[in-house]
């Protein structure tokens, strides 16, 4: 089957260096990661891991970093459903860069997005789910005092214009190309890669100051970021950087996305243990042997076992232990109920906490908005 | 030559009976215009000689009216450069509708739209005729207490949201028909009708209460409104209403329409009555004979005479005077140095007033806005 990636769709078993070639981005090589390390002290593991594994003129932000020009963070989130643990992923390693750069983030909610390009969705909809992504990002532990949230129709007073600055170098052939747009797609959905683009040069024009800009996202996104890089320059602001991800598996295997419309294939932020195990019981697929005798004997396959691949992709930071885990698997000593047992424990433990943040999450809302009024 | 109208440009001697058809509007019938003036108790003259000849629903609009229920109107500028003349046609009677039918006029000023599709227009310059633009406006007369002016890229926190639920259902086929836009055009202008179709249900919103929506404006817009026509009843709003105008001839001959970026055509409310002298005396379009005896035996041909029609568009509302003027410069009576000076004097007192009310309406602007704040 032919691997699809656009910002809309992911499917197939993807060849991450097909991609690459593809959209024409750079791997994350040793001398990048030494230099991060240099900065930061310690690799985080989805570096290591090589799960964030691609990027666009990181080299180029890192270097100003060290001239003294610190660079801000900008990622996104298109509200339209529930949060899912694939969601958290660029979200927690996001933090990560936060923390050890202490530089700002800007997090866009583009609550037009899934409007536009999804046929029966109502605004009303996106409503209903948007407060509640909001809570789901500020649990990540993000620094109120340096992450501001844009939603696009609420803050379009500071928005629509500088889009239509970008929109203007924009021809619909262009996002033809890029995107797979029709003339059968709406004008909306044609236009919308202009809103996208403004959160990556907006605290430049907040501040009066050309600020370097780091994207982390998941590498579907790259489309957008591919056309306005080449535009955002010639509005005189640095090209915006970007350090991009693979995917969270989805719980049925190891083809595609994680995907919130398909309920079997994710577990959502709200889900209670006793949810997580009968899903994770249910539907995780496995790489182990159809029965206990064959496993013992022939072992399992952890590059395949999706519960092997979310402990190393989020929930096992720990390489010794990880590696543990790899080697009793394929050995046949640790048996796949074993391996899910493992799994259940941590995402239990690890969305209780999360969820607890986020009821906290409520009272500190208001200073994340706090930028638009000032500016 | 053919002529052509679209919103962006006009040009070619217009036959408006064939553009009636072409558009698919109703000519202003006597019906319509015993309707009215039922209503109003008298008919401005720009409805008496059919300078707003053409409607979509106008009796509609008034059948509701008679029911109790008022309409509003909307109308707009998209600014790029100073007001002409031609510009405050529509304006005049938009503010005799208000004054007559006791309604509110939302007034969009567009600023992107000129910026979407000039070339090499930047916003800064949109800016610098903005304000100024604004005050040309307020001193047309329109009630400060029933006004209320949107400026598309500082109102967008609420416009954006509800262009989306138009854009949702506008193709770009749909664009590429309509308003002959391309696949090279950029992706802005593609967007931008659905921010124009805006207006004429905003205030439904704003007030939660569906309110008939009448829209005075030259034809050349009519393709805006074709296409939100179909669609705003699907948001579950009225269908606007349009009344249509002709276009006020350009200086230098009877076709295509008075445009701001050739400056001999037009005249800017900012000409003095030594500039307004000099371009109607050396440009304007003139129906006389060449020499004196000769128009004294032949008579001038007042149809094709800019003076007289500008006398007949604008500056002189009285019937039985400007039928004088018409008579004795088809007789030969009335010569065209003559009828110049006639037209000279209208304009600069007309324009002196204008500027008067102008300087007056800067302490007033504030007014126009408040809706927002409220809102």
């Amino acid at each position: 089957m032919q691997f699809k990636v656009t910002p809309w769709e992911v499917r197939g078993k993807i060849n991450y260096e097909k991609l690459v070639k593809e959209f024409g981005v750079q791997k994350i090589d040793n001398k990048l990661l030494d230099k991060i390390e240099s900065i930061t002290g310690e690799l985080h593991f989805m570096l290591r891991r090589k799960i964030f594994f691609a990027h666009r003129d990181l080299d180029f932000v890192l270097n100003e970093y060290e001239k003294g020009n610190k660079f801000f963070l900008y990622t996104g989130r298109a509200p339209s459903g529930p949060i899912h643990i694939g969601h958290l992923l660029p979200w927690i390693f996001t933090k990560w860069l936060q923390d050890k750069f202490d530089v700002e983030l800007w997090f866009q909610f583009p609550d037009e997005e899934k409007f536009l390009f999804k046929k029966n969705l109502k605004f009303e909809e996106v409503e209903k789910y948007l407060e509640d992504n909001i809570l789901d990002v500020i649990a990540i532990g993000f620094d109120p005092e340096k992450t501001n949230i844009i939603i696009d129709t609420k803050h379009a007073s500071l928005l629509y214009k500088e889009a239509c600055k970008i929109a203007k170098r924009i021809t619909f052939s262009m996002v033809k190309s890029s995107f797979g747009l029709k003339e059968q797609s709406n004008i909306g959905s044609i236009f919308y890669t202009a809103m996208q683009a403004v959160p990556a040069f907006l605290p430049s024009i907040l501040k009066n100051n050309k600020i370097p800009c780091l994207i982390p996202h998941a590498i579907d996104q790259d489309p957008h970021f591919r056309l306005s890089r080449d535009i955002i320059p010639k509005l005189g602001y640095y090209k915006p950087a970007s350090i991009q991800c693979s995917f969270l598996p989805p719980l049925t295997g190891v083809s595609g996305k994680m995907s919130a419309s398909e309920k079997e294939t994710a577990i959502y932020t709200t889900d209670d243990e006793k949810t997580i195990r009968k899903k994770i019981m249910k539907y995780a697929f496995s790489g182990g042997q159809p029965t206990v005798e064959e496993h013992r004997k022939k072992g399992g396959i952890p590059e395949i076992d999706v519960c092997y691949q979310w402990l190393r992709y989020l929930f096992e930071p720990d390489d010794k232990k990880l590696e543990k885990i790899y080697y009793d698997y394929k050995s046949g000593k640790l048996l796949t109920g074993e391996l899910k047992e493992i799994l259940i424990k941590k995402i239990s433990n690890f969305l209780k906490e999360h969820n607890n943040k986020k009821k906290k999450a409520k009272k500190n809302i208001d200073k994340y908005f706090e930028w638009f009024n000032i500016s």
